[in-house]
């Protein structure tokens, strides 16, 4: 998929992609293939690839120390995304983004097509997510 | 340029693609086209298309407030750029990427076919940029 889309990967980065079913074993239905470019102490750069209906659970980034919380942006470069943060829901297409305040709750969820989806973030801190689902270890 | 890498804009975005010029009127030469995807007081995304040639010339990002200065991960999407940070060049293709600490003066340029190039980093303000050519004006 991202080979389709254009998108560039060094054999590094192929091998690091990460597979996220939050502990729940039924990755396909619910869950993220993760590709992280950039994790600093300041600035956090992902591309998530999800397969048809694949399904990313409801959470919020809560405040850690000194941060306030992750604050994310999701943009979609191919295929599309149901988005719903704090009450409000988003039918994302290529080119269509969504800034997420910090410690909002918000899931969303790929369309039939799948979905590659660039996330631009502040550090990101994946032990300390929140889901709303008490199955989910992240 | 970003519709031939995959890259699709909204109409809006296309209308505000910025043409930074830095003051010296030869844009072909020095210069960038940018399209901001989000400019938040946290984290700023973009794309940098990069005609062949092209050049960024030599700026640091300087503290501003309580604000170290900007951090900035250059990623190259398509084509080839020279990156010259800190003394310390690095030839980058698809795929390749450095990062950027605060307040260090870096320059680039594309090369023979080219690039584009996305950045993820923390706030932009470009008004406080600090170019070594002092005829630049941002």
């Amino acid at each position: 998929m991202l080979a389709d889309a254009g998108i560039v990967l060094t054999p590094g980065e192929v091998d690091d992609i990460e597979l996220a079913d939050f502990g729940l074993g039924r990755l396909e239905e619910v869950g993220l293939q993760i590709v992280v470019y950039v994790n600093t102490e300041r600035v956090c750069a992902k591309e998530l690839v999800m397969f048809p209906g694949q399904l990313c659970p409801e959470h919020r980034h809560p405040p850690v120390g000194d941060d306030p919380g992750k604050e994310e942006t999701f943009r979609v470069r191919t295929g599309s995304i149901h988005l719903h943060v704090a009450g409000t829901d988003h039918e994302l297409g290529p080119g269509d983004q969504v800034t997420i305040p910090p410690d909002t709750l918000h899931w969303f969820q790929a369309g039939a097509d799948g979905a590659i989806v660039s996330e631009f973030s502040t550090r990101s801190r994946d032990e300390t997510d929140v889901f709303t689902d008490p199955r989910i270890v992240r």
